[in-house]
């Protein structure tokens, strides 16, 4: 076990870092920065306090690195590329939450978006957090304040008011998958589905 | 201090046990609740450990009183109250949201709402925590499904629509509360507001 954990460290440097992000990235989603030791990340990952420290000598450097390389592409993942890719804005955002209504009722419990965990965990007390957890919200709006820009209501609008409607499409999402969790049903990310659709198409911003 | 301590706690239990609960609401809202030692609130609150214990046998018994007795009321005089007052549903929510912004200019730093960051930390760990925390939703969103019944809109929908509509508006205050947390101005909660506001208006939940 420790000649294999150092054949790989030696011989796959990126493949262990990338380990060790995806083992963090999975616990502190599901328990929170707090509330994870880096001693779990260690065990989970089979990683000895050396390797782990060679890659990300702190704790905090682990998580701003699963911030920058696990949320933010999974924001990417989840939001950016199916809107940017949707027939309509209406259309993509709709598919968007089926597809993480479906998720949510095939593992049976809610474990919440990353970004909004980490944000509400980490925000206040730590500039850099807040820095990089910023900009992964400023990505996703900008990226959907791009798409209003082609929608028949949002043409209309200038940039500052199509980020304020992009605002308003995140906090919707955040605020839903908040009340998700905290009820673990999907119901709160369904009914706010059927109320933002009804937005969107009531705004001229569907298509 | 150890002499004026018990005699605080022998003359006064109510008063020990507001304050720890004062204290503890306080550092869970700031920093949460996995980052809070029981040692921090022992010291900030001038209490001993067997005091403590006396009224709070764990940490867990603490939180779930700070979400009853603390948080819960917290929601009802913010949102709540002011919302089952107000003239109109539109001025009751533009009122509140007016009042949260106030309070976070002023203080200069945004927190954030104690239910979100506290329904984020613990829901999905702890069924006893996901309970006491739904129950809060649950009371805000049945207090604003209330009042929606009063409006021309509101009035013509069923129960279920109502808090299908009170329900929306929680999410996007949560959500634009997470983003303002994030970015640390109240602008995301000023843009909800505006857009929640028209939102009202035009679905005839205004008044």
């Amino acid at each position: 076990m420790e000649a294999k954990r150092k054949r790989t460290r030696q011989n796959d440097p990126e493949g262990f870092r990338a380990r060790v992000l995806d083992v963090a990235a999975g616990l502190f989603q599901a328990q929170g920065y707090h509330a994870t030791a880096i001693q779990d990340i260690m065990q989970a990952a089979g990683a000895s306090g050396g390797a782990l420290h060679h890659h990300f000598p702190t704790k905090k450097s682990l998580a701003l690195a699963v911030v920058q390389e696990r949320v933010a592409p999974a924001v990417r993942e989840t939001w950016i590329e199916p809107v940017r890719l949707a027939q309509s804005l209406g259309k993509g955002v709709a598919n968007v939450f089926a597809s993480i209504v479906a998720g949510l009722e095939t593992r049976g419990k809610v474990v919440g978006c990353p970004l909004n965990n980490l944000a509400l965990e980490l925000s206040l007390s730590d500039a850099e957090f807040r820095e990089a957890i910023s900009a992964v919200f400023e990505e996703w709006q900008a990226a959907l304040a791009q798409r209003l820009g082609d929608t028949r209501g949002g043409a209309r609008l200038d940039r500052a008011r199509r980020m304020e409607a992009a605002q308003f499409i995140v906090s919707v999402y955040s605020g839903a998958m908040t009340m998700a969790k905290s009820s673990q049903t999907a119901a709160p990310l369904s009914g706010a589905a059927a109320m933002l659709s009804r937005w969107l198409r009531d705004r001229g911003f569907a298509q």
